[in-house]
């Protein structure tokens, strides 16, 4: 028979959420829930999956969506590079320059403000629709292949590191448990802690390196400042770096001070993609909706436009994201679809904020979850996969052990913000069950 | 900045598609079409890409998929895995075992036979539900890596060998024109010709390969035998290959005597994995919905599992298909839904009965068509892209060249099936003003 890839042996052995899946079942088949105990019950603050209906306007963009397919004047088939609408209107809405006084006039049309950028507008040839950013992030290591120098903040985003395993841009596992620290050979972790107000110190930025950067961040929930991205702009251009900005909780984004595109940075269009979804501020995780901005002005260290080969790529290996779902993200960009947008994420964020306060009150230091999902709280000195199991076995509430998001997580936990309120209140009462101190 | 992947210089200018819209809209500015004259209209037989309307039930799925999603009850997040119903019907409908007198009762539960397999019915676990055929393939290379030894049918759909130059899986494009031979580097191409029935001769693939064979082929039409298929097993178990089964039109079988599925073969769950598509059986083109079958049989050279490593990948750099497309995809495998699925194969077979009778009629020789929406026509001596420009400039019919499929597809070209019937009726009377001896 054939041999196996290689860098699938690389692979640690699971894939963090179906990780926590499986521990969950083991735990929940050892202590069966009780229907007539409704403390027994296993409430989820792990994976960050939406759990509100889709709200009626952007909902109803999804049904007619479906509905006219059945029609003659509705159907349509292969939409490989994306409605084009759609992506004219994401440009619109998200991207729309500064100093056009867009806010004024954008916030009384669409409901919220997007994100400004810096310069001219993207065209609709620079904005690629796609099934989701992690579909997308791993599409995107095709663009430097096996030989890519890859830098990660550290925790991040599981796929950023086990994406460029795949491809071959990593080298071994090794682990130093007398140092603390874990990784794979050839990737670099910058690491974000509370020292360092979750912002790396990027003079260990390698030159000539793929930086995935994450904000707002998951999982420490950190929302990075102008000043800090003008920063990260300006390290990724000197060392001829490229940023994939991974701007899936944008929409989260509370403070107007906080930039919600890499874009509002001048100089971020000669050295960043930015990656962006429809699943957490719409509740398409089970949609399917995303895009991506590969702007004109990227090009390789040999010339060649990178906006060409992205549209090579996804022509070759990807045949476009359902029509249904367009037809629901044309509908949450529409001023009604903008307000109920708006509307999802106050409601996961209200939920943020009882977590922060069950975790204050119990003298747990805390990131995170106010322009933000996800609520990064430290264990000090702890394992966070025991801490993980603590809180499964005290309070019947997972979680996700900040060590599955790398070396620097090792003493944290995340707690994801979507839920049914009623659940986050119990889980929050439950939390009070757990001594933060013990170990 | 960073380099370029050196497998994207690799690739030939192009994917052929975006290609041949391209020629189509140099042609279209150049000959604008006059309403006043409908003979100026360009009629596409060129991209599979389906035209009709879906049938009512399996609309009816997707609208009600949609709609749930705007409800508590009926709301669903990631389905990473695919819906485990829709796992269990795949099984049931398409992999039901031999000698269970299956034929009898799910046709009369069904309205149509699917395929039916040797050994025991798939698992769940054994079949991974996608967002189409395309991607999968181009996932599925993630599983060998850059050293894999690849072969393809010659012609073969695109994405096989250029999903394999992304990966690293072949060298450099080399054209002999001398010999009339161009390819990569590294590839295997097994040419499947006029003489040799379509079906290519297997003392000619590698040891060791991954070989992708599509049945009913596209381009071709030709759809494989029993006795075609056991001969493909056979040889890979003896030269250690795997085999990438292709069966995206087995739908479109009217033969009972074909196989509508490698499994029908003894010993292929050792040595192939299938992938499927609701695309061209029930116009999901654009909904984006498919399969995998990959057994627990399969193993690597070294003994690990195939299975393990796909549920890996897949749960890495995917997110599911969209749950409002697995919702349609369940209503098109109910009964009510397999009955359309019937009925819409059979209008576009109908279609493809049109073009035959128009080929035959001008003395040019075709294959396919049959069991399959694709009627491959050779233009003896003739350069395809020239015999492409002179249909597109006679008779405004884009169609695709057979050289866009191989090196053996040089004299070819391949007209689509799919299409309203009255643009396929007027496309085959305006080919009757070409001459198809002339050069």
């Amino acid at each position: 028979m054939l041999n196996r890839n290689p860098n699938l042996a690389r692979l640690k052995a699971g894939y963090l959420f179906p990780e926590i899946a499986r521990r969950r079942r083991e735990f929940a088949a050892a202590h069966p829930e009780d229907p007539a105990r409704p403390e027994t019950r296993i409430i989820s603050l792990g994976v960050g999956n939406t759990t509100e209906p889709i709200l009626p306007h952007t909902c109803r963009g999804l049904t007619e969506g479906a509905r006219g397919l059945g029609t003659a004047e509705g159907y349509s088939g292969y939409q490989d590079e994306g409605l084009p609408e759609l992506r004219r209107r994401i440009s619109a809405v998200f991207y729309r320059p500064l100093g056009r006084d867009a806010a004024a006039d954008r916030d009384a049309e669409n409901g919220l403000p997007g994100g400004t950028v810096r310069g001219e507008p993207f065209s609709a040839e620079e904005i690629f629709i796609s099934d989701g950013a992690k579909c997308d992030i791993g599409r995107l290591q095709l663009l430097f292949g096996a030989g890519t120098r890859v830098a990660v903040q550290d925790p991040s985003y599981p796929v950023y590191v086990d994406g460029s395993v795949l491809i071959g841009a990593a080298g071994d596992w090794t682990e130093d448990a007398a140092a603390g620290r874990a990784g794979y050979g050839g990737i670099t972790y910058l690491p974000c802690t509370a020292e360092n107000g979750c912002f790396p110190d990027l003079s260990q930025l390698p030159e000539h390196s793929l930086f995935y950067f994450c904000s707002p961040n998951n999982p420490t929930g950190a929302a990075a400042t102008e000043e800090q991205l003008t920063e990260l702009v300006a390290a990724a251009r000197k060392k001829g770096c490229l940023i994939v900005f991974d701007a899936a909780y944008a929409e989260y984004i509370r403070d107007p001070a906080l930039p919600k595109t890499i874009y509002a940075i001048q100089g971020s269009r000669e050295c960043a993609i930015e990656v962006k979804s429809f699943s957490k501020p719409a509740g398409f995780t089970g949609v399917r909706l995303g895009w991506t901005v590969v702007p004109r002005e990227l090009t390789y260290a040999g010339g060649e436009s990178v906006n060409a080969d992205w549209g090579r790529v996804m022509g070759t290996i990807f045949n476009g994201a359902s029509n249904i779902a367009q037809a629901g993200g044309l509908a949450a960009l529409s001023p009604e679809g903008l307000t109920e947008v708006r509307r999802l994420c106050d409601f996961y964020l209200g939920n943020a904020a009882l977590i922060r306060a069950a975790l204050r009150k119990l003298g747990i230091s805390r990131v995170g979850g106010d322009n933000s999902p996800y609520v990064w709280a430290r264990f000090p000195g702890r394992d966070s996969w025991e801490v993980f199991a603590e809180i499964l076995e005290r309070c019947r509430v997972v979680t996700t052990p900040g060590a599955g998001f790398g070396p620097a997580g090792q003493s944290f936990i995340r707690f994801s913000a979507f839920g049914h309120r009623s659940d986050v209140e119990e889980a929050c009462r439950r939390l009070a069950l757990m001594d933060p101190a013990s170990g």
